[in-house]
Parts: structure tokens; sequence; C-alpha cells
């Protein structure tokens, strides 16, 4: 079943009910201010950090799920409506929601009055845009109430969901005839403010909740609306809000607009207030003002929509897969940036509290964004390296208001270190800038530490091979990749953080995933370390990597596979010796990426074994047979129903790294095939079962051994966004970039023929055409010249090559 | 405006309409279990902890505020609707809520169909026990369907709240015929759950929340409810809940009860699973089975009854002031039971997640408790004293599950050392039990530490007298017991806690207060030290007593006022010469309390600056003027807006101080007058501008500087129960517990004439008439004969005793 459709021609997805499986959200914004806002509008705003500076507010695992949110109310006679159907669930005309990239259009219509709210963030301002457009499509004259509302965060969006013994008396507003200032806590530490304005002054307005809404009431059917009427209430304490009143009548086929934002604005310490005791409003006047006409939001409009085809227009592909397609072109990419902007922080199913950016999540999402905008990574790269220690551990996160690691969080998650190198390789591939080797990066933000980026690097290869256990693999610390995974916990107490408890520590329990990166990434580190003429370090890593590499194949191979792990008891973890979790898939993937073993021909059998075993409709499950009891030793992976999460269910990250795999060992259609299992896109028909948004990923799918196989959680904020980018590009596509270059090595499956890719690398623009006979042959034409590598040097004499392969 | 009236036969307040100011609570449970009840049945249940033991689920600072609770649904033909009012909003022909001691009862009627839901916790079993009766006075046959219903939270509420990403993988559920149990995370490490049973097999139920409220829809709307059936959902991760349908027929006349049970148990590790893999539901079912029938049900709310009835015997008075007489016998006493049971841990207001159990709150609510249940009192000054450190300081808060310090919110609160004297000489007064002072009790809960109370007590004396500053005051640390006078904080960063930031230790911040705290508490040491025959204790004591009143004479009176504290520059903070908090409220009433400069007429002077300058309309305010704006080196304080918390509302917990204190200076009818003005039940006719319950004491009214002048917040966990308790009795009615006996010494008012006391004293009796004619003369009959002392030396000859006093 379908709730919706793909407009690729706008890219744009279009929802036609409001009534989806689930909330189906899209994301506002692009630097500093960001919104979350579903096919009803719902979600909230909020400047840089979904934690510590919430603009409005968002009750989470609220019933109905996605209640509250940008509402605007339309009192039309009896008839109360919402242009976004939330929250009075009037049944409208009319309704579509067409999510865009970065922005969302809610098109609807009650009793021939036809609305049109468009919600975006311009590029480069602190505002949230609502246009409100109304006309009247009756042959009578309307006289209408509109009301445009937010509900005001008190900023720390956690203290607000907790501390209201305190909060319920700090509330406080500024009103002026257009616009209601958020001002809680401006009069002590915050020299910063939230507003809510229209461009026509207000008939009425409330700023507080409980008055506006009624006793009892609630957002589904304010007082002040239902009465036609506004209270002008200042808000003193409680909920402060914003809810304006716009009385406007329409001729017959009359249209109006009204423009709201929704602001943020800091201001000097010194300069807080103005001479007459009010805040100073000076910035925020200046907003206002720019946006105050519908040329200028339109023009603010178009420059999103035209910064968004610039930014796609530096990979994309024209296959004769319009799945794939639309999935490549916009919404992988789209998915992409937004995952690296708010790493995990902030979805319907992220609180925006819990986690601030990860180490380790950030690193990986530049893999895939890396080649949009090449400089927001760049720093991206010093910013987390700056979280690193001297030894070469890091902090896991880092709020990013601060930037600081979070130590409540703490460290010791053994693969973080080696995904440094994994985003530093990443970035010099795509630019190659080797001038971030150089440049001087703190450990811990510690002023006087710094050290050039190569030297973080350096550590992280010391650390890993440094923390070495019994088999000679590297210790996997609290956990590795699989943050559930957890050998040295051993938790007895419920609901502690099977991530921060500290019970045990073997120095025993090892990670044959971490052997595997370290094998993938240390040759990049390798290569890295000759390219700058770091020799000794070079040939000291190759070394280490190849008593690694011998390590896995000793102790890291179960026979028809690649072990997971040795526990703190030195018991295998993921082997046919254990009754339960007796194959993973992370060490597959890793390891036949870092070929490991492959003259022997390990990672054949290992892809083998893994589609024999963990192959299943919605792609590969992370184990089999699921846990079905709790072990101790094993930690938060068997605290899980079996088929949830790490519990084998599709873990969705890990499924690139086996598309990778597949062409690697040269099943090229296996590859393609499981790209469609686990790409929402393929499975849009069965919206009913999968419930997630169909254009783009979420973290896990159910799996076979769950009660809702194939149910979709945790949509949008995943480092499958990135890891399936780099398999479709890379592997499937194979367009690949090198230090030296840009590689064109293509894995397409039989099904895929004449495929046209336009790939700008660096400052030059390559167009490519593949022509598909799956003959087993394969040339190149590089400019009507044959090229006999697979790699084409990069060379800016031209700025546009044209690349034709046969294969 | 009335909402309810006081019914105080039944010792209950009888709500009158489901929509009062804000939702008026009342609570469950005595022992582990305990339940928030509001008068639409919102609220939540849970066992021992707030926080990490939450059984239902309660959203927070929801719109409308009181949502979710203990829903019943009937429907009845076309009309869906609740006996407790919400959340369907149907309204009701007629209805009550009957809040009564630990238990509520909802009486409503619609379309002659009569419905009486009876909610308590028994005294020894953890379930909260709902009976549904419904009578069809209606002379038509009736089929009707009836739904109970509760939501689980996943056991620790703060990360319920939070991180959904693990949290909507988890739910679990098992079903029996008549049974829904809870069971997320028994798989793994808990070795507890929650069930809900209704007495009669149900004809449908649903155990997943979205399906039973259905797409959209919402606890005021359910699907399920709306269509008359059930989905027989079983829930899968997402939301568990337990939603019972029972489908019944009455004839004209016809009455019937349902018995739902929300029940609690734990297993032993070993034990936790039944032989076909089914939990262990052994003790679940001997609950059910114990609660099964009207009769048993009948008998356990008997017993409840008696029970506090017992508890309220002991401490009786009837006076010609029917408000004083009712808030006295019945609801300051059982406020002060809850207070006790919870410190500030759960409320509408205390949202169960940022505090545990205050070491000062603690402290302060055995003052107002001891009566009634010493030996509860006892332990609790053990497993208080057991989170002090060696050096006499102590953690602030522990958490009840664990009864560890919480490091979290830290410590170096000055005053909390010496609160321990205060409850310690109370219980020895109220008991006479020395031996307490012999009790072995660790330091930070060490094993091996362990030293007698007594040493704990002298540590708190030391560690005061040891850290004073440039004015021999004793240094304020972090804060007193005004936690939001931060005078070594200095916070420039938004949204950091003013109680655990870091940024400055001047060590020259002194407290007045605590130095009124020092001389009087000090003195109580003294006693209890010559008592057990210290004698070397007691003088060194005495010695440094007489030092900190010297230090408060001549470093801390202002002139007209004491003092409130030197800052870390050493300026004086609460002074004629400071614009703004040029006098507070605190350390008028402690010094005046502990009599410092009494010689010199100081404390009759401060109070009588003090009725100048704080006393308004609702009591005494905290300070005038209120600070304007932020002061950095004053912290939290200067940080609310006038008139709201600790910036110059009436802080009802300090007002009790100066009842006292009026009483000591001679002005007893000022004394009962501040006691009608900030006592709600003497405000109950204005409940629309106090908005908080008419029979429970709240945190703080806004004072005359503010918007919302009146409106009292964060109603019932305050430690103005106490403190307002121990004024009354002890000083407005003059019956003070002392080490050798019973002392009456009454400040009456010359309104109150003829009042009559029993008061149960360790084991006797004491049948007390008082005659007040405001004579100036006192004089005293004990059993007939004259008293020359105001002491009736402890004798348990007779377990009788009749007092007259005339004044």
């Amino acid at each position: 079943m379908k709730y919706g459709y793909f407009d690729d021609i706008n890219r744009e997805y279009i929802i036609t009910t409001p009534r989806t499986p689930l909330p189906w959200i899209n994301y506002l914004g692009q630097n500093d201010m960001y919104g979350l806002i579903s096919n009803t509008a719902g979600g909230y705003t909020f400047y840089k950090d979904a934690k510590l500076r919430r603009l409005t507010r968002f009750r989470y695992n609220n019933v109905p799920r996605d209640l509250g949110g940008r509402y605007y109310y339309i009192k039309d006679g009896d008839s109360i409506w919402n242009p976004s159907y939330m929250p009075c669930k009037t049944e409208l005309d009319s309704y579509k929601c067409r999510h865009g990239l970065g922005y969302s259009i809610f098109e609807s219509a009650k009793n021939d009055l036809v609305s049109t709210l468009v919600c975006f963030i311009p590029l480069n301002d602190n505002v949230e845009i609502h246009k409100l457009t109304l006309k009247n499509n009756s042959s009578n004259q309307k006289h209408i109430n509109v009301y445009g509302t937010a509900e005001w965060c008190l900023y720390n969006a956690e203290d607000d969901s907790v501390n209201f013994q305190r909060n319920y008396n700090i509330g406080e507003v500024q009103i002026d005839e257009s616009t209601i200032y958020h001002i809680t806590e401006y009069r002590e530490r915050r020299n910063h403010f939230a507003f809510f304005h229209v461009n026509a002054p207000f008939d009425g307005f409330d700023s507080d909740l409980d008055t506006f809404v009624g006793k009892m009431n609630s957002w589904s059917d304010p007082q002040a609306v239902i009465e036609g009427t506004s209270y002008n209430s200042k808000a003193s304490g409680w909920s402060p809000i914003a809810a304006t009143r716009n009385d406007i009548t329409l001729k017959p086929g009359e249209e109006i607009s009204l423009i709201y934002l929704l602001g943020y604005c800091e201001n000097d310490k010194e300069d807080k207030y103005l001479t007459d005791g009010k805040i100073n409003n000076k910035e925020a006047q200046k907003i206002i003002k720019k946006y105050s006409t519908n040329e200028s939001v339109r023009k603010a409009f178009t420059s999103l929509k035209e910064k968004w085809n610039n930014n796609l227009s530096k990979f994309h592909v024209e296959s004769s897969n319009d799945k794939f397609d639309l999935t490549f072109n916009t919404w992988n990419q789209y998915q992409c940036m937004t995952t690296f902007n708010l790493s995990r922080s902030a979805s319907y199913f992220e609180s925006g509290i819990g986690r601030g950016m990860g180490f380790r999540d950030s690193c990986q999402d530049i893999l895939g964004f890396v080649h949009i905008i090449p400089e927001k990574s760049r720093q991206r790269i010093i910013d987390i390296a700056s979280i690193q220690f001297q030894d070469g551990s890091t902090y896991h996160q880092y709020q990013p208001l601060s930037k600081k690691g979070n130590a409540d969080v703490g460290s010791g998650f053994n693969d973080d270190p080696l995904w440094l190198i994994a985003c530093t390789s990443a970035y010099i591939k795509e630019t190659g800038d080797l001038s971030i080797l150089e440049e001087p990066v703190p450990y811990n933000n510690e002023e006087g530490t710094e050290q050039s980026l190569f030297d973080h690097l350096m550590t992280s290869m010391n650390y890993i091979y440094s923390h070495r256990g019994p088999h000679n693999l590297p210790l996997i610390g609290r956990a590795d990749w699989n943050d559930c995974l957890n050998l040295n916990c051993f938790s007895l107490s419920p609901g502690e953080s099977f991530q921060t408890a500290s019970n045990f520590d073997s120095h025993k329990a090892e990670s044959v995933f971490i052997a595997g990166m370290f094998v993938l990434y240390g040759k990049e580190y390798v290569k890295l370390a000759n390219l700058i003429n770091r020799e000794k370090e070079a040939n000291k890593a190759t070394k280490e990597i190849s008593n690694i590499e011998k390590a896995v194949i000793e102790n890291g191979w179960d026979g028809n596979w690649y072990l997971r792990a040795y526990d703190a008891f030195e018991n295998k973890v993921g082997s046919n010796e254990n009754p339960e979790g007796k194959i993973y898939i992370e060490p597959q993937g890793m390891c036949t990426m870092a070929g490991i073993g492959k003259d022997k021909g390990l990672p054949k059998k290992a892809i083998s074994s893994l589609e024999k075993h963990l192959l299943c409709k919605y792609g590969v499950q992370l184990l089999t047979p699921c846990y079905s009891k709790y072990h101790l030793e094993l930690g938060e992976i068997s605290s899980y129903p079996q088929g949830y999460k790490e519990n084998g269910s599709v873990f969705c990250h890990t499924n690139p790294w086996i598309v990778i795999s597949e062409t690697l060992v040269g099943n090229n259609d296996m590859a393609f095939d499981l790209y469609k299992r686990y790409t929402p896109s393929f499975i849009e028909d069965i919206s009913e079962i999968h419930k997630s948004e169909p254009y783009v990923y979420c973290q896990t799918v159910a799996g076979k051994e769950a009660q809702n196989f194939g149910e979709g959680k945790n949509s949008w904020l995943t480092g499958t966004a990135s890891w399936s980018f780099v398999a479709a590009s890379q592997a499937i596509l194979g367009i690949k970039p090198s230090y030296e270059g840009l590689i064109v090595d293509p894995h397409l499956p039989k099904e895929m023929e004449n495929v046209k890719i336009i790939r700008k690398f660096r400052d030059v623009t390559y167009n490519i055409t593949i022509k598909n006979k799956s003959s087993g042959l394969r040339t190149m034409l590089v400019d009507g010249k044959i090229n006999e590598d697979k790699l084409i040097k990069y060379n800016n004499a031209n700025s546009l090559v044209d690349v034709v392969v046969n294969m």
C-alpha cells in the first residue's frame, strides 16, 4: 500500500494522506537553524543543538505520536481546520504534503477555501518561514479568523521536560503589534531570544498556553479558536506560547498571503537592552523586514532550491531504473546531508536529548557527504579529531553547541579511532587536499596540545595495535561499531546503561571487526604516510597490518565465515559452536572489504555463508539465530527481543558493506538485489508493513524472528545513508575517488544497461557512459582514448572529461 | 470561588467539578507502592522510586496538563464517558471526586447509569485497587462495554521519555484470560513485572497503544472504544498498554462491580520463569486471589481508613475555628506523612525524575511527622545520616531505591549537617529513645566506617564551626536552606545548574541563617551531649555557640533586622544598604527562634521590621524589593522574575518560622493572623486566584510584585507541611515535646477560646483543655494539681493525664 508518490521532476515526495503509518518527516535548515517537520506539520525547531537550544516544544512519545508543531488554525464559520490536518483532524476536501529538499508544502482545501502553507528555513538567516496563502474559491465573501501558533520550549529541552518547579515560574514574553518575543531567562544568562511574527498587525494574540487553549482543552480544540477570539494574555510563568489572530475578509476569488516568521537572535552581552528597558530586537527587526514581502520570500525559496540543485549536480546518474536514480540523485544524498548535519541527535525517534554528535557516526557520515560540501567535511574532521585523547582513544560524543567531548557518555569504544582515518582518507581522495594532514589539532580540546592531524591518525593506529588481546586481535573495549555487543560490561542492574557501566574489564575480549577495520583503513593510513613522505610510519604500519591480518586468518576464521569476537573468557562469539548468534554480519562485510585471506578464498566463502544464513526478504540480518535470553557476557545485544535491533534485525547500516562485498567477490547481480531489498523506495508499495518513510533509510527493519517482520524503525538519522551512497556510487556504479584521481570500475547488475553519470570531482566534470552487456570483458575510453587502467589520473587541463566504459 | 468543600466528618475534600483551576491531586499508598491521583483520576503509580521504578506512564507538561491516568471507559449506546470525566470530557449528569486519606472516590452518572470508582492502595500489598461499581437507574436494560486501561512506563521514567530508539523495540507483554502482564526487560536484568487485572474474564483486550487508540487518535477518543470492540493486540515494542473490555448487561436497577488491580511483583533471580517458559506469576496470582471479591476489597479499604484514624488520633484539637481544626487534625498531618514518604520527588510539579530524597528536606519532614510513626522516623534518620561524609558534610540527596548518595547533585550545602541535629533531637524529644544516639551509622554508606549517630552529630557541629568566614560566621558553601542564594557560583552559562556549577569558591561568603541554625540546634546538641554524659562535648559546643552568637550580634545585625549573608567579596546581602533585596525573611525567623540578641531586643525589632516590609495579603514574602536583574554574585535567586519563587514570593516554608517567632516575641494574634494568610483552607473562597488545592500547602505563592499575585504553585511536597504543623502545635497551641516531658505553653490568639486537645505522647494520653481569656496570666492544672512549670514531666504511672490551662 502506498501513501504518496515520488515526484522526481520536482525532487519531492508527495504524501496524499495525513494518515501515514508513522509520521513521515522532513528536515528544514542547512546551517545553524533546523526544523523537523512531519506530513502534518508536526515537529520542532532548534538552533544548532536540539538539546541545549530548543526553540519550540515537542512532546515526544505523545498520543497520538505526532502532536505539536507548526499549527495554523482557520475558523471559517463553524468550521475550524488546519492546513496540515493536525491537530484538529477536521476532514479536508483535499490534502497534499510535498516534502522537498529543505522545505515542506501543505496544500489543502476546505469549503472552497484553498490553503497553501510553505515552510522552509532560508539559506543564511536563523528564521523558519511559514508562508500561508489562502484563496476563496467560493462564490461568497468569506470572513475568517486565521491563527498562527508556536509553543516555546525553555531552550534546554531536557530541563524543559523535568524541572517544572522552576520552569513554571520563569516564562516571560514581550509583545509588540505583530511580534511575540520569547524572552525567558533573557533577564539572566541567556543572550538570545526567539520570536514569532506575522507580517500584518494582528487583531489579537495570546502568549499564555492555558489561556489560549482553555482549561482542559488542548491544541486540538483551543478555546480561543472555538470562540473566534483572543484573550491578549501575557504569559508569566507556566507555558509561554505565541498565538496570533488575524481577521480576514476574502471576496470570491480573492487570495491573501500571510508570512509568519519563527526566528532566533543573539545579542552581545553588553547590548541586551534598548534604552527603554525593552530587549534589543534590532536583529529581529532586520530579519522581519527582510522577509516582509511575498517577493522576498519567493526569492529566498528560489535560492534554497538552487542551492540544492547545485548540491546535487555534483553526482548524477541516469540508468534504466527509476527508483535507483531518484534514490541516488536526490533522496540518498539529501539524507546524507541531513545525517551529516545532525548526526544522531534529532528525529522522531532520537529525542535530541540523549545524544550529541557521535565520533564514529560523524566520521562515517562524511563518507557519503564529502563530495557535496568538502569544506564542511574538513571542518568536521578537525572538530572530531579535537575530542581525541593523546593516547589515541576518543570521547564517543560531543555537544554541537560546545564542541566539547561529552564525559557522561564516556570513551573506550575501540573502533572509534580508526574511523578518523576512514573519513580523513575519504576527504583527501575527494579533494586532493593533503594540507589537512598538517592542520594543528588539539587533543581533548586542550590548548597547547595541538599536533598535526596526521599525528592524530598515528595515535589512532598506535592505540589499536597496542591494545591487543590473547589472539593478537584488537581489544574491543566497551564495544566496537556494534554498540550493543558489550563484552566487558556484565551488567546485572536493571536500567544501567550498557555503554557506560563499568563492572569488569577483562583486557581480553577481542573484536574481529576492528581487526578488519585495522587492515582496511590501515592500508589507507600507509598510503597517506607515503604521500607525505613518512616512510618510517608507513613501514611500521604495514608490518602491523600484516600481523593483524595473520591473526584474523589464524584465529578469526570459523571455517565458513569470519568470527565476530572473543569474549572476556576467550570464548568465541559468532561461531558455529555457539547455539545462538552463530554468524554475524559485521565481520563478513568488514573483513571482505579489507580483503583478509583473499588468496585463500575466505571472503567468497564468508559471503556465501552469509547469503545462506542471514539473507531475508528485507536485507541481511545482523545475526542468526537471535538470542532468546540475556547473556551477561554479551551485554545489550541479548537484551532485545528476537529480531529487533542488534538482536537479529536487518540493521540497515551494515547492509551496504555486503553490497560492496558482493561486488568484491564478483556477485554484481546479488549486490544490486540486496540493495533493492533494504532501500525503501523499492518497497514503497508495502508501506503499510515498512511503516517508515519510503524516501529515506531507517536504522533497523524487524527481522524474520520478530513479530512485526519488515517494520522499519528509527528513520532518517542513520549511517545507512552514507554507506549506502558509498555502496551505490563506488561499488555498483564503481565511481571511486582515489588519491591519484578517479577510478571507474563499475559492477553493474545485468538488468542495468546504458548508465550515464555526471561526476564533478575536484574541478573536473566527468561525463561517464557505461554500456553494460555483462560481457565479462571491459574497455574504457577517456576522451576517446583507451585507458588501460581503471584509474583516470587527475588532470585539470580539461575541465570536462568524457568517459565511455564497455562491459 | 470554591470548587468543592471540606467534609470533615469523613475527612474528605469533595471536589464538585472536574474543571478545577489546576489538577487537584491526592496520594495513594503508604509504604512501597504509591500513586498520584488527580480529581479526574490522572497521574501515575510507582514502586518505591518515581524515577527508577515507574509503573505507569505520565506525560508531564501535557496539554491539557492532566492527561494520562486511571481511565475507565463506558460505552453506553452512542455515549462514551469516563467516571472521572477525563479524558473523553463527556459532560456528566453528576460528578464528585472525594479525596480521602490514601484513597480517592469518583461518583458520577450519565444517562441513568451511576458509577462509583474507588481507588486506593491497601496497607500491605503492592497493588493499586480500582473498584468500579455501575448501577442501572434507568427503566431499560442496558448493554454496555466497560474498558479498563493502564499505559505502562518502561520502569525508568527518565529513560522512558528520552531513549526511544531503544525503547520502541523492547516492549513486551504476556496475556492470560483476565490479566495483562507488563514484562518489558524481564527477559534480561529486571526481576520484576507489573500487571493489570480485572476480576472477570475479559471479552477482549489490547496491549498495543497504537492499535487501541487507532492511528492519530488519542486516549480521549480510542478507536477500540468508539467501535465498541477490542483488537486483541499483542504489544511488540512501541508502547505497551493494558486495555480490557467487559461486555455487560444490566437490568433496570441492577448493579455490578468490577475490581481492577494494578500490581507489582518481584521474583528471585533464580525463580523468574515457570516450567512452561512463562513468567513466574505466583505472587501476582496470590494478590489477585486476595482481592477478588467485593468483601475482601471492602475489608482492605476499612483497614486503610482505620489505620488513618489511628494515625490521626495521636494529636487532635477542637477549637472554635473549624478551618484550623480540620487543617490541624487531618490535612496538615496527612500532608506531613505524604511529604515524609516522598520528600520532593513526585507531584504534578516535581516530575519524580529530578530529585530523590533530600537530606535537608527529609530531616525537616521528620519534625512534623515524628509523632505519627516514630519508628519510620528513626529509620529515616539512620538512612539520612548514612549519606554524611566523615568530615560532617553531606550528600544533598539520595535515591530511595538504592539509598546511596546522589553524586550528580553533589554536596556542599552548608546548612545540611545541622538539620540532622534538628530531626534527631525532635525524635528523641518525641520518644525519649536516647538509644538512637548509640546506633552505629556508616559514613557515605561505606562498610567499616560505622560510628555512633552521636558521632555524626558531632561531625555536623565541627563542620560548621570549622568552616567560618571573615566575620566569624559560618561559610555558606553552595547554598544554605535557600538553594537559590548561590554566593559562590558566578554562573555565566545559560542552563548551567546553579546548584552544581563550580566556577569559584571564595571561602568567604557567610550565612547569618546558618549562624542562627547553629545557635538553635547547637543548644539541642548540648542538651543531648549532657543527656549521654558527654560533658566535654557539651562544654566545647557551648563555647562555640556563644562565639557564633556574638558574631551574629556584631556582624550579622543590620540595625533594624538580621542581615542575610555576606557575599564572596564580603559585601552585605539583605541589608538596608542594598538597593534591592534589603531584607530577607529567613534570618529573621531563624535568629529569632535561636533567641540571638534577645536581651538587646533584636528579635522583637527584627520581627517588627519584617511585618513592615515583607508582610502581604498571603503571608510574608521572602525578600523585598525583588531583584529586577541578574546578580552574578547572588546566583539563582535573581534569575526569577520578580515576585516568583525565591525572588520575593511568599515562599511558604519560611512562614511558620515567623509564626513561631511572633509567639516568641509575644504577638500571639499576629502569629495566628499570619497562619491564616498562608494556610490554604482559609483562602478556599478565592481558589480561582490561589489555584492550588485548598487542602494542602504549596511551595510558593506569587508575591505582590508578580503579575499573578496570590497564585500558588508546586503544591503538596513542601517543608511547609512539617513546619506549619510545628508552628500550629508547638507555638500556637504550645504543645511541645521535650526530653523531660511535655511542655504546655499556649500562645493562642484572642479569637481562639476554649481549646481541647488530645495528645498521645510516648505511652501517655494527655487530655488538655485551654481556657483562653487572654488575661496575660496563666495557671496550669495537671490532674487537678497546679503545675508551676510549663513542663509536665514524663511519668508513665498514669496512661491518662488531664491538663487544664487558664490564660
